[in-house]
């Protein structure tokens, strides 16, 4: 050891009593598997108290403190008034649970802490092999690129910035957007696309007004006749389509767009096929499913989020892209304070940085690799069909009560359902749904979403969930029509 | 306990064998303490085997594996090899060590998982105080906005997407950029800026040629006259000028912008001031810096960096904003399956998702919440002075060295120096220390980084180490003048 860093008068961040600070981190580790372990037997979900509200109201600490201090702070305001999603009965939005080899990989990501911007290391050949799994379970070319991002909106937005860039037709990295593009530019999607898109389009410069929104069928899929009839007028008024955006799973009702008719019109078109994936491209890795995303490998490029289906903690996004050239002359940018070497630390001809928007990144890829590796995708398929099951499932239990009501067909692993006692009108009925949601909430029995279809409120259950037993959609289902009787 | 979860037979994601699970992680835990605490008795840095490289050669998992087998997988193939920031002699680019403290945040993160988009739980609050800290110590009002981001690529894509939408004067958002603002838009910084700023210009459609590149003073700060000059020549030929860059710590050679010179002249051309802090802005922390900060606080919004000179582990960028408004107006977008409650999981007023790309987030803001609690701003402050110091002593170490010599001024942490024994062409030199500085990393010496200025190649030194004494500069010193004479 060298004598000037064992000498206690010299001050740095590391712990100056190296085992007791190892001793707390055991602590945690105890802590933190009683918490992941005993999931179901607490609350969902509590508010937060006064006095906890209150403590997140102090100034910024000048002076240190002990750490197990801070930690029993933490212990006592922040883990029990947590989101909830590790739990069993846990449905809102659209999320994963989490797993313990993921928090294995992310742990050791920041102790090894590197920096994925690029570089000759080991952490870049984990991401490299992670993205050329992803291309295998998706069924792109070995010759495809990717890229691993914060999450849905960072993939969608990385997937269209392409998209744009290699379909305006100039040097747009440069000049930025010609004005005869300026308001011109078309993006088609259905109109059950998520919002993220929209936003990264208003990002791009291209503007909300770009996204040509296109009905959908009673399924919730894009109505394919109406997207070849908008992208022809839209030719013909001067306009310039670029893109479809097709939903394998949509966000509302888990709807899968007709991916081999989409790539048809793409290529009839001269489009670039872009998919939002993140909620069912990775059910490619269930045999049930697969086959209605056929011509996923068709796309141009296609985003990914690995923090929903595959349970990674957040944040664990995926694009890819078939063109690596087109990604790469997107993104890459290296003045000459990134300039590459030709031995060493800082060599390799493919940094990360070259592929998106972040030059820093973290190695968000150790969780998805070791998470991979220990599981291996068939357990990951399994628990991928197991949640289509269950929505079928509480399908059934939804259909053999009265009282309760599907408010759309059941897409992958969503259900939109509600209590309808009848003789209420539309708004009474959605006065009451709501109240039984937060009641569901506020008693801890359950963490459904919700959502509105055609002004019908729905209690909308997106079982993206490892932990969920059948039990706990008859718990659910029983619970609601209490609420509904007790409510109404 | 639930009798379907005790089944073995109910197959999820968690640990088939809870104990043999966490005394896995508790050797995790043990071997990530060792491997902190004796980093220095390690190779910075060291090149990867055939046979790891191969390793990461196999597809897909499809299998289970145990998982102490995955571990010693990655022990053996991906531990070793790291970036080596951890060092006390790392000082390549610019990134921060990492910290006990920021682990174990980090690991909390990836426990709880909770999705920072938005709703009403602890995260939320915990990341609301952090950003609060954040206010505090720039000096900017309790009224303005702040997010926690990926880094600063993505804490100036946020500044500079805000400065478009309020500068432009439209709905740019619904319509796009107008045709009359293709090409026309305008935006300075000096040519030291960093690339990310340019890179997030080309993807807000403005293009690379809508950044003026204003020529810097010999100590290379922006020359105020010079920018003058070409924003009134850009208004003049009809261009539209809308904000301005400035940056207190350049990537190259750490100069800090005149700050308050660059606030006059934004207030009087009406021009948003974005300030790239992702080097410099946190020494506010250190009193010996601080003075030269000043007008900071006079910016409409700062990107910081905390995994660099605060050395969080990845990822941890911020973007503070003073105008609370503009910032949400540029990023809040709610569509029915996001819309908020009035009570329950689902409520609160504002939403992390609405200030910025992202609608998943992780829950960064806890290592950064954990280590401030724990070390206290005034620790920190420390570790600054002293790395500044440390620039200044190694700067004194050169001088006193006829054959080392500074390419540039010292701006705070980084010095950029190279070997000159005198008599050999620039190309020589370049050469000479090109090989130098690949030397030092093959003979795991230290990680110095390096730059071209005005074509010469130096050996650049950026110290954002909390582990570095003075010794490891008088072994860099050491080392380069041994290499040099037996190199020339």
């Amino acid at each position: 050891m060298n004598e000037k860093t064992s000498d206690e008068s010299f001050e740095t961040l590391d712990p100056k009593d190296w085992e007791k600070s190892r001793a707390l981190m055991h602590q945690m580790v105890d802590d933190a598997f009683d918490y992941v372990s005993k999931v179901r037997d607490r609350k969902i979900w509590q508010d937060m108290p006064p006095e906890t509200l209150e403590s997140f109201t102090t100034s910024v600490p000048r002076q240190p403190n002990n750490a197990k201090a801070v930690y029993e702070d933490f212990v006592q305001h922040v883990l029990p008034y947590n989101m909830g999603n590790l739990h069993p009965r846990f449905w809102a939005w659209y999320m994963g649970n989490g797993t313990i080899s993921g928090i294995m990989g992310d742990f050791w990501a920041s102790v090894m802490n590197p920096n994925l911007g690029g570089g000759n290391h080991a952490a870049h050949k984990v991401e490299e092999q992670v993205i050329n799994w992803m291309k295998e379970i998706i069924g792109f070319p070995e010759t495809a690129s990717g890229l691993l991002v914060s999450g849905g909106s960072m993939a969608n937005f990385t997937g269209l910035a392409i998209a744009r860039n290699a379909k305006c037709g100039y040097d747009i990295r440069k000049e930025g957007l010609r004005p005869e593009d300026s308001g011109k530019m078309r993006v088609y999607a259905s109109s059950e696309i998520h919002s993220c898109n929209q936003k990264a389009l208003e990002l791009l410069g291209l503007g909300a007004d770009s996204l040509q929104k296109i009905p959908v069928n009673a399924d919730y899929t894009i109505n394919l006749e109406a997207l070849v009839t908008q992208i022809k007028k839209d030719w013909e008024i001067g306009l310039r389509p670029f893109c479809v955006i097709g939903t394998p799973g949509t966000v509302n009702t888990g709807a899968i767009d007709d991916l081999n008719r989409l790539a048809d019109i793409c290529e009839a078109e001269d489009l670039w096929f872009h998919l939002d994936g993140a909620i069912g491209a990775i059910a490619m890795l269930s045999p049930e499913v697969k086959s209605q995303l056929a011509g996923i490998e068709r796309a141009h490029s296609v985003a990914l989020d690995l923090h929903k289906w595959l349970h990674m903690p957040f944040e664990s996004g995926c694009v890819l892209v078939k063109d690596q050239k087109m990604h790469k002359d997107t993104f890459s940018l290296i003045p000459e304070y990134l300039a590459k070497n030709t031995r060493g630390i800082a060599s390799g001809d493919n940094w990360f940085s070259e592929y998106g928007l972040q030059l820093s990144r973290r190695f968000r890829a150790l969780k998805v690799w070791m998470s991979l590796k220990e599981h291996g995708t068939e357990r990951f398929g399994r628990m991928i069909t197991r949640n289509v099951e269950q929505a079928h499932y509480l399908g059934t239990l939804i259909d053999s009560h009265e009282n309760l009501e599907l408010i759309a067909p059941i897409g992958l692993d969503i259900v939109c359902f509600r209590y309808n006692p009848g003789g209420l009108t539309l708004e009474a009925l959605n006065v009451l749904n709501k109240e039984i949601k937060l009641q569901l909430e506020e008693r801890a029995i359950a963490l459904p979403g919700y959502t509105t279809l055609e002004n019908s409120y729905c209690i909308r259950v997106a079982i993206a969930n490892h932990r969920s037993t059948d039990e706990d959609f008859d718990e659910l289902v029983k619970s609601v029509l209490e609420l509904g009787k007790e409510l109404h």
